[in-house]
């Protein structure tokens, strides 16, 4: 059963794409309830794309689908975090592993 | 240097807290520009908050701060990931280590 979930004024929530198999987080994106609903039924990630103002399925045509392992909610019930098996190599659509590949500081040496 | 970030309609840009340690996603908050910078020179997350509009130091009260290791920004450049040391106990404000305490979907077992 879906939770109550607290969608912001356009519908949408939030969702944070983690790779389930060593913790990076790859993407983050938007769903409403239907691409929620979509995601559930199928079992691979489905969005709202908020500038083709269209639903998407993660990977339709490059073919690095995404499937769900897990999907959490946050304290608020306003996000969501979304473990997948990210298939192919690439989460990004520039062909970076994950979307995240530019840093403003660096990770530290000591981490 | 700071990069040409996409900052939405309120001037918000969504920032995921990572453990630079196990990779736990802990939480997902907003910045504004100011916190962002704020968060640069301490070294310390700092937030904007929507519902109370102002300015917060995570762990300000509770001493659960975030010590910055890592900053970085996605391909649209409309969202922030960062990695950080958490101290204390807790990120959440229930008392939980993380925010995504709660699943929709659990994890498999041949994760």
């Amino acid at each position: 059963m879906i939770p109550q979930l607290k969608y912001d004024e356009k519908g949408l929530i939030p969702a944070i794409i983690q790779d389930a198999e060593n913790g990076d987080v790859l993407m983050m994106a938007y769903m409403n309830s239907t691409s929620l609903e979509m995601t559930l039924d199928t079992g691979f990630t489905h969005f709202w794309s908020r500038s083709r103002q269209k639903y998407w399925k993660k990977g339709e045509t490059s073919g690095h689908v995404q499937e769900v392992r897990e999907i959490s909610y946050d304290c608020d019930a306003d996000s969501l975090l979304v473990k997948v098996i990210q298939h192919g190599p690439a989460a990004c659509h520039t062909g970076n592993r994950t979307c995240f590949y530019r840093n403003i500081i660096k990770g530290q040496k000591d981490e």
